[in-house]
């Protein structure tokens, strides 16, 4: 018997793994949770149909979405993850000595408890005393805390589904809120490479470029997601360019236990393709420079 | 009725496209070529069942291949394309008014005609009276020629098929003599993010910087290609550092005509991932350096 996972990245496309064993599938109060393995990039986490993670790539995304913006911010002491509730956000922050305290806010204990049980590289620092998980919705937790963070990481499922609010200008306002004078807001946003996407890509960066000072976009290589690349937006409340402004020595300490980023991957995220800047001409910050 | 085309981009993983159209299928002496609309991509061109080239993110592949030589090589005079028979790597290296000749060996017919007749934004320049298309082998075509040309493409298919002697050590050896004192060769090297294709992209590079006095690799974002994450080796003959000395403003009397390249492109092509550096240790001259 051959057993394939295929999910539709657009009407057009679509993209099969080879499936070994359906480990787990349950159904949550908030969305329908799967775990499979597979032939090539080992077991993934499905919220809802759609590739969350996978054990091969997932090391990317979690390094892009922490080590970027914690690279400009060698001082900060407070975090706050939106979702994240795999453990490979916290995986990756729990690392900096110099964070005193990480609340991560998700909605849903049990992709937390399937971290625990299913996925033993994800979820190593579930247990760390500076993490606090509160299972509660993100946007009221943002509400509840003003300007009590240095970094806010969005680290949710697609615009559609459960983290739906979460794409939303007024949710980004309450992050700007959230964060110190000199913050950063991180979440990913799609991929520029297919239309379909593009358009929430747009909508999305329209709403944080009205609720914070500076916006950035950067990019990251992640073959399980469509188009195979993926993007983050990094929101400044404050006058931080990240793009250029960070510790290039950041991640040193550990650079042997990652697999993507370093200083060299740090700034060229932020250089974007011709059609990126024309596509997002207006919303984003990144400088098209022929001297870079 | 729905029709797909899918391809296995290895053995746990497949990629499908909703078709609209088989627009053209032919056997030709070397190869099965078909031409296929599609929903998202346009039309397709694929050889012996391979996405050779999508109308819709082509641009990445072909602008990669010439122009980031190119800038390296603002005297270039002469070039030969090995391969090319779609005509989108003479279209972008007829650009550059300084190239008095490009001499293109594609070893099938098939292909330039099925450019001519189906791909009208790929084959625009390919009645350039500075190119010269030679339907011969591109093998024998290399030994001939010592000491002609600046640059060489290999704008090949995959290292399974016609193409498959373009991916040898004594080729590359043959075409290190056919370049001039400062001369770089470029070919498309595969993906590190796959296991099957990291074990061919070792292989290849083995063979070039056997051939070679410094070898490069460098990447670039194709959705359509296998991970979506596509390698170049530039293998350099003389001391030329493709990854800091180029002319940074090369492209810009034609900026407005490129969808991806730029000087910011340029330099991030070369910054690899912390995984690819270890997994080509000793094979690559990228430099891995905190300080870039």
């Amino acid at each position: 018997m051959e057993l394939w996972y295929t999910e539709e990245h657009s009407s057009g496309t679509r993209f099969s793994l080879r499936a070994t064993r359906h480990v787990h599938q349950e159904k949550t109060p908030f969305q329908q949770l799967d775990v499979i393995e597979t032939e090539e990039y080992g077991r993934i986490m499905l919220l809802d149909g759609l590739v969350m993670l996978t054990e091969k790539d997932e090391f990317v995304y979690h390094e892009l979405i922490t080590h970027v913006p914690s690279a400009c911010l060698p001082d900060a002491r407070r975090v706050l993850v939106i979702g994240g509730g795999d453990g490979g956000t916290a995986r990756e922050l729990l690392r900096y000595p110099q964070l005193t305290r990480v609340d991560m806010v998700e909605i849903d204990e049990a992709v937390v408890m399937a971290s625990r049980k299913f996925f033993p590289t994800l979820n190593v620092k579930l247990d760390d005393p500076r993490l606090t998980i509160h299972y509660r919705d993100g946007m009221e937790f943002v509400k509840e805390h003003e300007n009590q963070y240095d970094l806010i990481i969005v680290d949710s499922t697609d615009p559609i589904g459960p983290g739906e609010h979460l794409f939303t200008e007024s949710f980004y306002r309450d992050c700007y809120a959230a964060l110190r004078p000199q913050g950063i807001l991180v979440s990913q946003a799609a991929t520029s490479f297919s239309a379909y996407y593009l358009k929430l890509q747009r909508e999305q960066c329209a709403f944080v470029k009205a609720a914070f000072d500076r916006l950035f976009l950067y990019l990251g290589h992640i073959p399980t997601y469509p188009t195979g690349t993926w993007s983050f937006l990094c929101a400044v409340k404050g006058d931080i360019n990240p793009a250029v402004a960070f510790d290039r020595r950041s991640t040193t300490p550990f650079t042997d236990q990652l697999g993507y980023y370093n200083a060299g991957m740090h700034r060229q995220a932020f250089s974007l393709p011709n059609f990126i800047y024309r596509e997002l001409a207006g919303l984003i910050d990144n400088q098209l420079a022929e001297s870079v």
